[in-house]
């Protein structure tokens, strides 16, 4: 098959159509995205055991939750009891599935007597950067 | 060539060995690793400004530092001019190497008018999960 000039300027616009389509479903796809920061404060006596369920719920909700997208869970040097967790769903509807999981509601009749506090801010992402494969 | 039994016993357990460093290698650079959690309040007149200035250090200290592994930026829903960094090194040298180079001086001056009060703290990371590609 031989292109004349009309056929590759269709091919062309198609396939710049097809690349906007495609960035504006990334934005969309960002733009929808839920972010939160919680800060919890653990009993210190049960520290070990709450990281440990902690860590056991991030793995499994990655694993298992096609809308649950990244954690990171870090402790105060000062004071590793508390705590803070970045959070990112795909939505919000994501979000609601994920806290209606078995995973999740064992994770939090797990800690209910662990945590002393536990403090939600939703938040939207400025930005983001990292090492290729970090 | 052909193996013996002894020579395959050497073989395996070289390869055990050779695992186990890299291993070793891995847990050590993940526990020199310095991470940090930056609370930042912003003009709310400047926020666009400093928005910018802070996307552009990230970016470009992502691409030309080595030791620069993270960094998510977020802002409360609330108010935006409330801004939390993770921030995540090789290790202490990375980031005073990190805090010396041109493009890191350069984005303090430009933002020196912008932020109101910074907080660093010092985190361990707990753990971290995330979906392949995120």
């Amino acid at each position: 098959m031989q292109l004349n000039r009309y056929n590759w300027i269709i091919l062309i616009v198609a396939a710049c159509m097809l690349m906007l389509s495609f960035s504006e479903d990334a934005a969309a796809q960002l733009k929808n995205q839920m972010v939160r920061l919680a800060k919890i404060q653990v009993d210190p006596l049960q520290l070990e055991q709450y990281n440990s369920a902690l860590k056991e719920q991030m793995a499994t909700a990655i694993r298992l939750e096609q809308g649950v997208l990244t954690y990171y869970a870090v402790a105060d040097k000062n004071d590793p009891s508390h705590i803070t967790i970045l959070e990112i769903y795909a939505d919000s509807a994501a979000y609601k599935l994920h806290i209606e999981t078995s995973h999740f509601r064992k994770y939090k009749e797990k800690v209910q007597h662990m945590v002393k506090s536990l403090e939600l801010t939703d938040v939207n992402l400025i930005g983001s950067a990292k090492k290729p494969g970090m």
